[in-house]
């Protein structure tokens, strides 16, 4: 294995994924639904594969699904962009995530990251040979704290990796924490890389995309996908927008780490993307519901559980339960409970800091989240 | 931009379709065929999507697709492989290509490729930090210069990165070609990866994956994918096959690259490659009558034709119709014949080598090949 990979392992995600199988646990951990998608996207995507749009797709997106990413980036931020010259469709954000990565960022540049981190951005800045800066957000309310993040900043600093609603916590970042990073980074000259897969998921208030606040639009790449917000995390159909100058370097990674994503996929997308905001509204009531039995239960079963405004994730402290640390709790959780959740250590530059933390999904049936609830009240 | 992708410009793919598009020329340049895809493999996809597998495939596969894929490889090479070990399902043989050198090239490293080549090896190996060794395979033959590949191999040399069927030339490695390679690699310790995705378009010999040579398999990566073959290049499901010291690496860069791959065209990819070998008889039966087609014509047009033994491209030498280069051809082409194709000077580390060269497809329907050489006859 070459050397920029050496020090991850088999994805978090993957392996709790594999050991709910294998102890036929109620699977709390990755954040993939356990019921299907709309079926106004699927049977498009069912209309694109019988109407034979089965070839390369144009490599930075079908023109359709770039106009739909545009509309709904217009009417979500207020700005307007070109479809033709300032989006690329990608293989799911992961992908938006390390071609951004890949095209602009030069080895020895340095990137800010704010830990608790998805565990792709260490992992792609290790390819690209950045130097990361990691900023830990502390519970309970993972605010940011703005002077060490200005002490941070050097005249190195290329980029700020940011993600709002943020995975793993569900903190969003208020207007007031946007703008300080906004004038900081206009102030140092950085650009801001911002990971929106979760926009749609926020309870308690509205998303904001940092490319909306001033000046900060020709600075920013804001990334997202289909899979979150319309249940079909396995269509992988993502996209970056940004202005000309920094699209061109995305553009470019992208075209040589996978060229183009699956056409019909992506007709589908662009139909999907044109749904009405009822559709938001109601998956947003459904998710609420289903937070609210989540959080109330791991409340009842004795967790101390940090607020969370959006994605559909939530982070608690364990430690009442007195296990050692986050992996020996998950450990004991699948083995004895027949539950999964996410140790976060592997989200910290120092994994010690996230030893109280685990994190859980309520991104299941009603039934399914019950059930889990059971299960730890009766065995934890 | 990186400095990593400074150099490349929008692939010659996208440039060419564009141009194809905008002049209303007939589209002999990029690979993809104008006809759809088997419909026992759409209807798996129809089937998949309705089923409600549409959430995260496993990073490496989905379990079906990873057994259908090692029960093909036995059959074309003899190889037994662990479909959960030795197997990683990636978005297209492209990211295959572009995880296996991020996976396992370290900075540095010495990789050898063959002129012409797909224009993703030069970016991938720059996006790694590779030292690109560059061999050229020159016309008529495009035979291996065995002394030359000899002389460049160092301490340093890493692996050696190759195709065959070969796009553009359409040559196939030779049982002898490949035998020499076979016993350099093992002498001085170097790897293989090898891009086969045309090897169930072979006209005159079988195919032979390095893979299966004695003594190869454990420093052979095989890449390929469903798109050539099932004549669905936009669904974009690629693999890699290797030993699990190596496919360790790839996996680990897909895992950061993309994560997974679009599980419903996963579980029609494990349909497709069940194919029963009329299949591939069929497709060869229909892909050897466009290419006499396209050859025919092109001869009769005065170009000289180069014997293609594999893959849908034939390469031509355009010098006697009095063009510059090959991009001056591709231009007249376009703008005056109407017929598009693509210059070959891209794939060479020193362009001026392809400046005589020109590529053309032959997947496309018999009367858009037989239009595009009436147009050539008429306007050339
Ligand atoms: C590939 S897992 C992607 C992110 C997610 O769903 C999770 O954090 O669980
Ligand atoms: C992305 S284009 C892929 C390769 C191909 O089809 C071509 O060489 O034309």
């Amino acid at each position: 294995v070459a050397k920029r990979l050496e020090k991850f392992k088999t994805t978090i995600f993957t392996q709790m994924s594999s050991l709910a199988i294998e102890h036929g646990a109620i699977n709390l951990g990755q954040g993939f639904p356990n019921f299907d998608g709309p079926d106004f996207v699927k049977d498009a995507a069912i209309q694109a594969i019988k109407d034979g749009k089965n070839q390369y797709a144009r490599g930075y997106g079908v023109p359709d699904l770039n106009s739909a990413i545009a509309a709904r980036f217009h009417k979500d931020t207020g700005l307007t962009v070109d479809p033709e010259t300032e989006i690329t469709v990608t293989s799911g954000c992961t992908e938006a995530i390390a071609a951004t990565i890949l095209g602009l960022i030069n080895p020895g540049d340095e990137v800010i990251v704010f830990a608790p981190f998805y565990d792709s951005y260490e992992a792609t800045l290790s390819m690209a040979g950045a130097k990361i800066t990691c900023i830990t957000l502390r519970p309970p309310d993972f605010s940011l704290p703005i002077d060490l993040l200005k002490s941070k900043i050097s005249k190195n600093t290329r980029a700020i990796l940011m993600n709002t609603p943020h995975n793993p916590t569900g903190k969003m970042f208020t207007r007031e924490e946007l703008d300080q990073i906004a004038s900081l980074c206009i102030e140092n000259d950085v650009l801001v890389f911002s990971d929106e897969v979760y926009d749609k998921l926020s309870f308690e208030m509205d998303h904001i995309s940092i490319a909306s606040l001033p000046g900060m639009y020709e600075r920013t790449v804001t990334m997202n996908s289909l899979g979150k917000t319309f249940s079909l995390t396995g269509w992988k159909i993502g996209w970056a927008i940004a202005p000309k100058h920094l699209i061109w370097g995305v553009k470019q990674a992208h075209s040589y780490l996978t060229f183009a994503t699956s056409t019909p996929m992506q007709h589908a997308a662009a139909v999907a993307l044109r749904a009405p905001d009822s559709y938001y509204e109601d998956l947003r009531k459904d998710y609420r519901a289903k937070k609210e039995i989540l959080v109330a239960g791991l409340k009842s079963v004795g967790f101390n559980v940090y607020p969370s405004s959006g994605t559909y994730f939530v982070v608690v402290d364990h430690t009442p339960f007195g296990l050692p640390d986050d992996v020996a709790f998950c450990e004991y959780l699948i083995k004895e409970v027949g539950v999964v959740a996410i140790p976060t250590s592997v989200f910290y530059l120092d994994p010690s800091e996230g030893k109280n933390l685990v994190r859980f999904t309520f991104c299941k049936d009603e039934e399914t989240l019950r059930n889990a609830v059971g299960r730890m009240k009766e065995r934890l």
